[in-house]
């Protein structure tokens, strides 16, 4: 992956910005979940797995890892027996996610528009049959 | 795709819920991007392909074809020769939009500190080898 040129200004559009990645990142299924989560406090991998309905351990494994790389989350193996690993938000991840909170509560709150509209271009799509 | 109970409340984390389908049509790479462009205005296919860099033609069509599904942008067949079609934001897409923008501006404003952290945790990574 080739990094960015810092000289450059971020630029989502273009297709060598690596603000793509983040974004990716920060907005992929498990991501986007992920940062939701943990914007109502830290998590142990099992109770966020549960919370994260219908990720596979792998995917949220992968999910985490790069969200920690990416700096918006932590990873603190707490030492206990058994020992346990707890995921939290950083100051960035934070950051990030009370606009994408904003953003899925307000995508939640289109439901009844979008759902009309589905029917309604797909009543369209079949009437010219 | 089984279609919502309306006498649920939308709710992302359920597996079931269907705005788990409008997050992604709208934070897809391709969606996002198109909304965002069409937030500067309305485009053309071909000028919307452009400024969407990287994206086929293929994909650019699939994607906007998903967006005029949900109610977000529409879809004019401009009466001229040759006949030229035009994409534009609804108002729940524009609403929609204003939030994305919002969104990848964060996200802009946050790659020096981003690409930091991916420094600093893939020198982590090495460290130990």
């Amino acid at each position: 992956m080739p990094d960015t040129d810092p000289t450059l200004e971020a630029d989502v559009f273009s297709r060598h910005c690596s603000s793509r990645d983040t974004m990716q990142d920060i907005t992929s299924r498990w991501g986007l979940l992920a940062l939701a989560a943990l914007h109502e406090g830290p998590y142990r991998f099992g109770a966020l797995r549960r919370r994260v309905d219908g990720v596979s351990e792998r995917m949220l494994s992968q999910t985490l890892q790069r969200l920690e790389r990416d700096g918006l989350i932590t990873r603190t193996v707490l030492e206990q027996i058994p020992p346990k690993v707890e995921y939290a938000l950083t100051d960035l991840g934070r950051d990030m996610a009370v606009r994408l909170v904003g953003l899925i509560e307000f995508v939640e709150s289109t439901l009844p528009t979008v759902t009309a509209a589905r029917a309604e271009y797909d009543a369209r799509g079949t009437a010219g049959i």
